[in-house]
């Protein structure tokens, strides 16, 4: 396969759902952006070997990718539009690895409501790389940011925490479980809430989403927002899976809110427009919990349910 | 030097011009569309070992990466807004080769009035590996595409052919030259000519930019416009440093058009607005020139001065 067939036969297609990216045939794509919106932009790459396991699936890779960047769209309250993506390859791939991987985007575009608007391909001499490029739409004025938290808005927080992270474990080696499907699944194609970006545009005063961990993400709205924040450990909202392993002292909440991975929502809801934010979440199929509240201070303080606080050796993940 | 300090200290003052892009302090850029416009966007990735030698300076890899990306925007006559910058490091890189790299980030972005939106920093398995997109403004519906050339219009070039392609072969080894600087120079900085776009939007029929080879990209045109492209071989532009070398047999014509990397534009212009075309080309300190004619069928032809036609064996460049 030839890359010329590659691009014509498989990520052409990708952005044939629209005309504005123009097929790929242009040297770049032309969007329409509609009036009194604002741009929303943001890029993320994985790396295989460090994001993903050199033997990764094509589907998974390609579900991440997308899905890492789909939630950095959420958190800032916009709807996304489109994607750009480039991709370095270590030699030239199967053809049914391209297919796979293709696929799985192309099945992300119908769910997400977005499409590919361009990108580029090339090769590289290390591992398989893969940038994106997303932007999204929000009404102008009206991205939500990490600053606006203030004190006593709820820490709101959506969905479960720490499947990802514990699924990252599995796949390191440094948890052995039975039957780690679940959290493999959760670390392999994160659930990016763009589903209510509309009612976080509306309701959340500042919003995050929770790549690194659950507390390294939480401190960088407060250090913005220069407010701290209480997070009560037993409200934070556990799958059945994590509980069980909680119960079990195989994982610790350190574990669970240090681990990263999740691209759950992080959010600065006030209190009087938290039951609203919850039912409207609950109509476009999300679970939201509040969790604790930002108060005067700084930083992220956990707390058990005697109201102890908890001591983390560690508070996220970082690149370097 | 830490992920963090990198960031805030060398890539975030990259963001600070502007506040749209809100200084790398969240999840995304927020920008600001000016009504009427469309965007256009693209992406272009170069990476250590392919597109530059592993040991090219910071300062050429910057220059590089950026203006391959700016002369898409020239090619679609749009006006460069900012760009997302994604690379991946072999491995932690020194503060000298980051100040290096973003200096020159910084040189480019005033000369062209561009800023850095946003992106992302991570380490690869591989030899570094800059990507980026970047985005223009195009009045609305005026964006020039590949395939607006007519039968009658002139093949029209910016600058110089061939330089780039000779400055490779310097790279490779392929060819030896006592002085090569000013072909090295033209590999390392491409000129990215948007200061034209206005006059690209508002004169040529189609564009694109020679990163593959004058005929390779010409015949991209070509096809997409459904018309054949005569180039008189003695019109095209060369630099005096090429015509020497042309004229001692060191090059060929087929070196010189098929090389690749010279990031000059190629325009289907009109012949009756040429004139104004070049005049108004030459206030903007870009010389233009009529090469030959789009005419009925198809592909690229090359004729000498006595009306020959010339054979080459290869079109131009491919990453594969």
């Amino acid at each position: 396969m030839h890359e010329f067939e590659m691009i014509r036969d498989y990520f052409r297609p990708l952005t044939m759902d629209r005309a504005e990216a123009g097929g790929l045939l242009d040297d770049a794509a032309v969007l329409e952006i509609p009036r009194d919106f604002d741009l929303v932009m943001s890029s993320d790459t994985l790396n295989s070997g460090v994001h993903f396991m050199d033997n990764e699936s094509p589907a998974n890779i390609a579900h991440k990718c997308l899905r890492v960047n789909l939630s950095d769209m959420a958190a800032m309250g916009a709807k996304p539009y489109c994607y750009q993506l480039n991709i370095a390859f270590a030699n030239m791939p199967k053809e049914d690895w391209v297919k796979e991987f293709t696929d799985a985007l192309m099945a992300d575009q119908k769910e997400f409501g977005i499409f590919c608007s361009g990108g580029d391909t090339t090769v590289t001499e290390g591992g398989l790389l893969v940038s994106m490029t997303i932007t999204g739409l929000v009404p102008r004025g009206k991205a939500v940011k990490r600053y606006g938290a203030k004190q006593g808005d709820f820490i709101v927080l959506t969905g479960d925490i720490g499947d990802a992270g514990i699924g990252v474990n599995v796949m390191l080696g440094v948890l052995k479980l039975d039957d780690p499907a679940h959290f493999l699944n959760a670390c392999h194609r994160p659930v990016a809430r763009t589903a209510i970006s509309d009612i976080v545009q509306k309701y959340a005063h500042a919003a995050i989403d929770i790549s690194d961990g659950l507390i390294s993400d939480l401190s960088h709205i407060c250090s913005v927002s220069e407010v701290g924040a209480k997070v009560e450990a037993e409200k934070v909202p556990l799958s059945y899976a994590a509980r069980n392993l909680l119960d079990k002292g195989l994982v610790t909440f350190e574990d669970l809110f240090t681990g990263g991975d999740d691209y759950e929502l992080a959010l600065a809801v006030p209190p009087e427009k938290f039951e609203t934010f919850k039912v409207e979440a609950s109509k476009r199929g999300v679970d939201v919990s509040a969790v604790g509240v930002f108060e005067a201070g700084e930083g992220v303080s956990v707390i058990n349910a005697s109201g102890e606080a908890l001591e983390f050796d560690q508070q996220g993940w970082t690149h370097f």
